[in-house]
């Protein structure tokens, strides 16, 4: 089978043609890949940002939409023919590892879920059945941007009503947070990015105003907005800078500032301690505290109900052999979430 | 009167002799000083490390017990006789200025309440009538230390019985906290500081495991002693890397930092944001979100009940004349809080 191998990392990743998948063990489930997203992550895993990577060569990706075509030993969540979410956030089931591919007559790793290949062999608590009602393509946003975007809100935040929001970084986590912030009645949502399209989308999403953070004094510029900063800042902007500056937005006496970044390994974050003992507050996030069992189904049922227009989110749609330049896409913010359709024959919808 | 001025940041103060107050204003109360503490802070105040002092010359002291001499217009909550803990925290009351005194034709500033002198006018607010039962001297430490080093444990951190609590610097208001600490029953209540003496002070006070954070590889120390970090730490070491070190220590997937360091001005701290997705938590402290009028009286109680040996926190006594002397002292780290008998003669325990 088909795919995209990252032999070394700073390089592109490989395609090859014929990688061979293990046996399934207690725990794992085979899938056909259906259609993968590609984020942030990944592309720090490719240009070597996230520390030594001690398993090279290895398969990446984790969010997609499969079709269960086998199921190892002791598992019982889905059946062969399921369609599923694969996400990288556990939920229910057993916590299995990872296959070990061969390519060639060379081992090729793989974590507990990976989704750049058109097989793959995913443990069993990565695994959800989709909910009816949602396209295939969307349902790759229910493997990571939307637990972690939209569940930092709901699951974490909870803001009040009337409240001053912030949402730094208009990617899939960031727009998915925008999108579900919106629920809440915010009297100001405000987008940040450096994008103009980006936040024209946001605006169109509901942004009821957009900063583009090239501007000079643009932190200035939210804190007259607000008279005095934000009750709420979101930041999904993917760097350090982003994080201090989502930190700085947040009104003093209560204000919160909630990151999803995960900046390149060893990286910090400068914070000015008065401004803790002033009231500001800061928190990281783990998938938006998701548990996907119970939190894919009811964004499902959000995006049901007209509530939360997933739709807008996705980019520009490759085929798996155009995984580099969606990465290369990716890294020039040329585009929110891409969608790589590896077995676009296996959705229904797809002519 | 006889006071402590600080005419220029960087130098000592000035002791001098005819300090005139003025008239009290609506809000404002006369109290001789019978003795005063000495933090942190305003060493940090006297160095010039607080950013530009806009205020010179100016008086300094946050943390007194009193004798009322004078009401001002509208002041309820205290009589002339009545015997008074000041406190920089915000009380019940009206929010009065400070007095501007004259000393020699120049205008001397202070804020709502100041300490180093014979007598002090101070703002309404800061002023909480003495509970009985504790010793003059002692209360001093409840303007200050003990609202904010009990308070953060009292009022934030409320932590669970079996935790494993570390306490970084060990001068008045850690020591504090150390002591309201041991009420919740911790499995382990490390103290950490790098004075020897400090340390076994702590150990005196229930501290059962104590760290010299001169050793190499204290915090792995730390780390391993307690299996993976502390549910909660609290800081008070006074600098950024104490505050880092305390950040450090804690475990993850819920471990708390909490401090109350108020570092020189401009200065920043540096945290790993993949620790916070990691589920640690950090929050700085205002005086422990404490409510004088309430907090003071139930901190009394707790010392009554023999719970909070707070005697066991103050350091040796000095007069007014010696008051850059304690300075110095408690610069070196020599003392934990020094105690300015201002007026002791006030005090019917003296003598
Ligand atoms: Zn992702
Ligand atoms: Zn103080």
């Amino acid at each position: 089978m088909k795919a995209a191998v990252l032999f070394k990392t700073g390089e592109l990743l490989t395609l090859v043609d014929n990688l061979v998948a293990p046996e399934l063990i207690s725990g794992q489930v085979k899938v056909d890949i259906i259609y993968t997203g590609l984020c942030h992550s990944q592309l720090m895993e490719v240009k070597g940002l996230r520390g030594e990577d001690k398993y090279l060569p290895h398969l990446l990706g984790h969010e997609a939409v499969a079709k269960v075509k086998e199921i190892g030993p002791q598992v019982t969540k889905v059946q062969v023919g399921d369609i599923v979410v694969l996400g990288w956030i556990k939920g229910e089931g057993l916590d299995a590892p990872g296959g070990i591919y061969s390519y060639q007559g060379t081992k090729i790793n793989a974590g507990g879920v990976t989704t750049f290949s058109q097989e793959s062999i995913v443990s069993e608590n990565r695994v959800v059945k989709l909910p009816a009602g949602i396209p295939y393509k969307l349902a790759i946003l229910l493997g990571c941007a939307l637990p972690t975007g939209a569940g930092l809100v709901l699951n974490q935040l909870k803001p009040q009503h009337n409240a001053k929001i912030a949402v730094f970084g208009l990617g899939g986590i960031g727009l998915s947070a925008l999108i579900t912030a919106r629920l809440f009645k915010p009297n100001m949502l405000i987008a940040v990015d450096i994008e103009p399209k980006k936040l024209e989308l946001a605006g169109a999403l509901g942004a009821t105003h957009c900063i583009n953070a090239q501007d000079e004094n643009y932190l200035e510029q939210i804190v007259e907005l607000t008279q005095g900063g934000c009750d709420y800042t979101i930041e999904a902007g993917g760097t350090c800078s982003s994080i201090e500056d989502a930190f700085t937005a947040v009104k003093e006496h209560g204000g919160q500032c909630i990151f999803a970044s995960h900046p390149e390994e060893g990286a910090t974050i400068q914070l000015e301690p008065h401004a803790f003992h002033r009231g500001k507050q800061i928190m990281g996030s783990w998938g938006g505290s998701s548990h996907p069992d119970t939190d894919i189904p009811k964004l499902v049922e959000l995006y049901n109900e007209h509530k939360l227009p997933f739709e807008k989110l996705l980019s520009d749609s490759y085929s798996l052999d155009e995984i580099n330049q969606a990465l290369q896409d990716l890294d020039e913010r040329k585009i929110t979430r891409a969608l790589i359709a590896v077995n676009p024959q296996l959705d229904p919808d797809n002519g």
